[in-house]
């Protein structure tokens, strides 16, 4: 850190992505990806013409790409706002309705980067605890006067609430913005768009980098009332107009369309992830139920941070959690069905080790 | 615009981008593009397996990418930082450097996003206007203590501080980040990069999108001190740890190798700005000497918003300046000698439609 960084940004405390190590090739179960390729039509979008008009920018308005993302919805353009992955669209978020005097309610456990744009903006954010169970308590999210932020399903609890309890909020906080973050909608729970046209406050984020395999392209979306979309676009034109790279927009749109592709995707990742969490209960592992493409895993006998670095040995990687709450447990993405035969068969050996 | 937006953001007056028309196809002289693809490396490293592994996550800290151009330059990667276009590194700059408690100091005329900035971060800046001829004053940016920030060569004007005045303005804010924005320089002018190991305070912020042609892949990097490059990461892993995708990554790799290519597109560039700049001076135009890729051109006999509507009305776009010193002026980018034609020939049939 150099003299000149401001003072007040001295004290950041930055999210820390899931581990890509370089050293050997690991089995990586640990940051949420897909197991599977995109769509084979985003390979044949992305050909020698396309690449060879890369001297031009691209459309900073994303027209074609939002436009897509629109009509997959049912929805207008004027309710589509794109960005370079979610991360990029939760941070406007943020810049835009959240400062030193008026904050933000986010539950204790969620995606770790709602604390991380709080302290970057100046927030003091309103942290409400989950309940024991680990399920979100709606009450605590009521009449906030101030942005709201929860994902939906959640991480790392991979728990989802209902439309009726989310819509609680949603009309519990007619003054601010209620932000549902649904990176996993794909994989479960109920999406909140059928909401959308009676509630102006509503924000619901997107990302194609869990169910439609393309982390690597950085692509996210926000659904929302035209009037926040607006906003979202304010903010990012005073930062970076031109945010979506051609490629990235092109793979977009076809990843959005090949929709046999992505249901395909989408069912095996689910069978996958009740047929190891069966699996993993089987070995004694306490399991919830999970309506994302990761399991919440607390293995027996052990805490999540011996177990990780046991599999961490054996070449696998999945997420350990620091909160105090959540010592017990590891998060482990579903990967192919191959990589979770791996996963098995290195736990059971884990098991038998520690057993004397 | 929503009522949830926070009332600071609502002034905001966001950086207009250069006109993307979709109505018809026109000559593009508006946005300072390379009128050449990208390297043929780049299309080669796209190929089908880098496409069918965008499932997985890009490498946050974009390690290969800041090797190589550190390589290029005789540096270590730590001097290195990588932003999805230069738009996103100037602004984690000014985020990191400059707020209402410490300001910044930007010329009156320059790249217009250093206001738009300074209005997000709510920086009071201090403006420094252009001497008459359209030069920098450099004794208005010495002891500033505040980041100063300046384009060398300078756009719209297209001129280039020498390296002694250059170190002036480093040398004389030791206590403050010293920014120079470096997007034209493979163009002309010279480079601060002499300059890096002896003032910890300097920062060099360069692009991709003009000598590299890739303003559609979007990539632009700083050289700066560790402390400063520090300072970068702390603020994008509080922002979006994953800022490059995989393509871009890639693509920005073989785009710094392979030095053949880019010598000959710059250097076509430069000859065809030298001959488009003897045309238009031909035809009664006063046009700056130019260390960019674009000509700053006053049309005889007209003023630049009505130049620019008539070669629109022609196909051809160029781009009009709308502050007060500028008004006779236009920025034209140097396009293939094609284009150039077509502006000359359109040019031509103007100023005889004039003529009574």
């Amino acid at each position: 850190m150099s003299k000149y960084l401001l003072p007040r940004l001295n004290a950041l405390d930055p999210y820390v992505p899931g581990e890509q190590p370089q050293d050997r090739r690991y089995v990586k179960l640990n940051t949420n990806e897909s197991p599977f390729p995109p769509s084979p039509r985003v390979l044949a979008a992305l050909d020698a013409q396309t690449v060879g008009s890369l001297n031009l920018y691209p459309d900073p308005l994303a027209r074609t790409l939002r436009e897509t993302i629109a009509a997959e919805y049912g929805l207008s353009s004027e309710n589509v706002f794109v960005g370079n992955g979610s991360d990029e669209v939760l941070g406007f978020a943020f810049m835009a309705y959240a400062d030193e005097t008026r904050g933000a309610t986010i539950p204790d456990v969620s995606y770790g980067f709602y604390r991380v744009y709080a302290q970057l903006y100046r927030v003091t954010p309103t942290i409400v605890p989950l309940n024991a169970d680990f399920s979100m308590p709606v009450e605590g999210f009521l009449a906030q006067q101030q942005l709201v932020a929860l994902a939906n399903p959640n991480a790392p609890t991979s728990l989802a609430l209902g439309l009726a309890q989310l819509e609680r909020i949603i009309a519990g906080n007619a003054n601010s913005v209620v932000l549902i973050d649904e990176a996993y909608i794909d994989f479960g729970g109920e999406t909140c768009l059928p909401l959308l046209a009676k509630y102006p406050n509503l924000l619901i984020v997107r990302t194609y980098s869990k169910s439609r395999s393309l982390a690597g392209g950085r692509l996210g979306y926000a659904l929302a009332s035209p009037e926040i979309i607006d906003d979202l676009h304010r903010v990012k034109n005073s930062f970076h107009p031109y945010s979506i790279n051609t490629l990235t927009m092109l793979a977009g749109i076809e990843a959005m369309r090949d929709h046999a592709y992505f249901d395909t995707c989408v069912s095996a990742i689910c069978a996958q992830r009740e047929q190891s969490k069966q699996a993993l209960r089987a070995l004694g592992f306490r399991v919830l139920d999970s309506a994302t493409n990761f399991l919440f895993a607390a293995p027996p006998n052990m805490d999540g941070k011996a177990y990780y670095e046991k599999l961490k040995a054996r070449g696998i990687l999945v997420r350990y959690l620091s909160q105090p709450t959540l010592l017990d447990y590891v998060r482990i993405s579903v990967g192919s069905a191959a990589q979770m035969q791996a996963l098995l068969d290195a736990t059971t050996a884990i098991l038998q080790e520690d057993t004397p």
